[in-house]
């Protein structure tokens, strides 16, 4: 029987054996919900990078520049951090260099893995059949932010885990995140909005985009991430 | 108002600023329980130790020595890991030395808090009347399990901070746990028996163990830590 395992932090990876494993990377608010989105939307590539110099480097060769720190969007970047931003058709057939603060560091910290996917509530169901289609065990990699665990990180696991019939268990972990996706399937905003990481996002007046970050479904596309590089599958 | 956060891991507390907080040290399976166990059966007071030696080196000392590595008892000790071992009559007025894997890190994890205690499901509301008519902030530390999550100590966290009235929640995990403990509150063995660690538990069979230390109020003993000694508060 195949395995999924879900990781809370990135502080905490090193307890899993990522080889020959699918890591599907999750930082709802926002990184890989506007990944998904910027591949729905007709972007071909999304190349993330740590440092905002490497980003910023990428213009000279044709990238379109996105990126945040701290939740806020930087000066001087063609794209923001919010989902919307990355709905534009003119980007269409665009490749993008994105810098953030705690999606980057968990794809960067995936590289032993066989495969890494890129997971939102937007392309969940997309995702779950992709990854129940093939022969590897599963960790789900919450992003969190500073190292801190996020709900929204830690519920989209436990939707996740939900979706994946006959898998093994591993962590407590995973237990603990269906649990909590089933208790709050029915209204995640409410939830999302009462902790902690999403009162602090309310300030910059984002509510929209957690609303959208919490939508189930709305795309079909499976990013992955080849050599460093993230594309549809 | 005073505040109380959550810490999941002990590889997550440097996160944690535990100046002038209350820190309550948690490993429900089985060292908090074991201790609150002895302390409310006579034990005068428990010393952790994290080193095997400097445990064994206390018997000369004139202390029982109790201890466990990975969930099993250890050779030549007076006291094994099961906090029915802490019940006996002729340990009444004795002190113990204890070494323990997880428990014993977070105690020495907490010590620049300004009031250590050791909480457990046995002594939970005693636990929360006596932290409440203090004036500090606090912060629930679950011990967990070789730097992984743990089930039954998040459901501590949770069942704590659901007895913490007119504290505000810092991090998302506070939400978490709670969230969870509301969930699970009617059946805890159940869950707790479901989960990993617990799954490893059970090849030892000690399932009345468990039993026991999910048991809710027990005993009305605090144990703080004072000068690295476990004493009733």
């Amino acid at each position: 029987m195949k395995t999924v395992d879900v990781c809370l932090s990135p502080e905490l990876i090193h307890h899993y054996d990522l080889a020959h494993k699918i890591v599907v990377v999750v930082d709802i608010l926002r990184a890989t919900s506007c990944i998904t989105t910027g591949l729905a939307s007709g972007v071909i590539s999304i190349t993330p990078f740590e440092s905002l110099d490497e980003c910023v480097a990428m213009k000279s060769k044709g990238y379109l520049i996105a990126g945040e720190r701290d939740g806020q969007k930087l000066d001087g970047f063609d794209i923001g951090n919010s989902p919307f931003s990355y709905m534009e058709s003119k980007f269409d057939g665009e490749k993008i260099a994105v810098t953030t603060t705690n999606g980057t560091l968990a794809i960067e910290k995936s590289k032993d893995a066989n495969l890494i996917v890129i997971g939102s509530f937007l392309n969940i169901t997309a995702i779950a059949s992709f990854i129940s289609g093939l022969p590897d065990d599963v960790i789900v990699f919450c992003a969190g932010w500073k190292g801190h665990v996020c709900i929204e990180d830690a519920l989209f696991a436990g939707a996740l885990v939900d979706k994946l019939i006959d898998y093994e268990y591993v962590d407590d972990s995973v237990y603990m995140a269906r649990s909590l996706y089933i208790q709050h399937k029915n209204d995640l905003l409410t939830f999302v909005q009462k902790a902690g990481h999403a009162k602090r996002l309310r300030k910059f007046n984002v509510i929209k985009d957690i609303e959208f970050c919490l939508t189930l479904d709305k795309y079909e596309v499976v990013p992955i991430v080849k050599d460093g590089v993230i594309i549809p599958a």
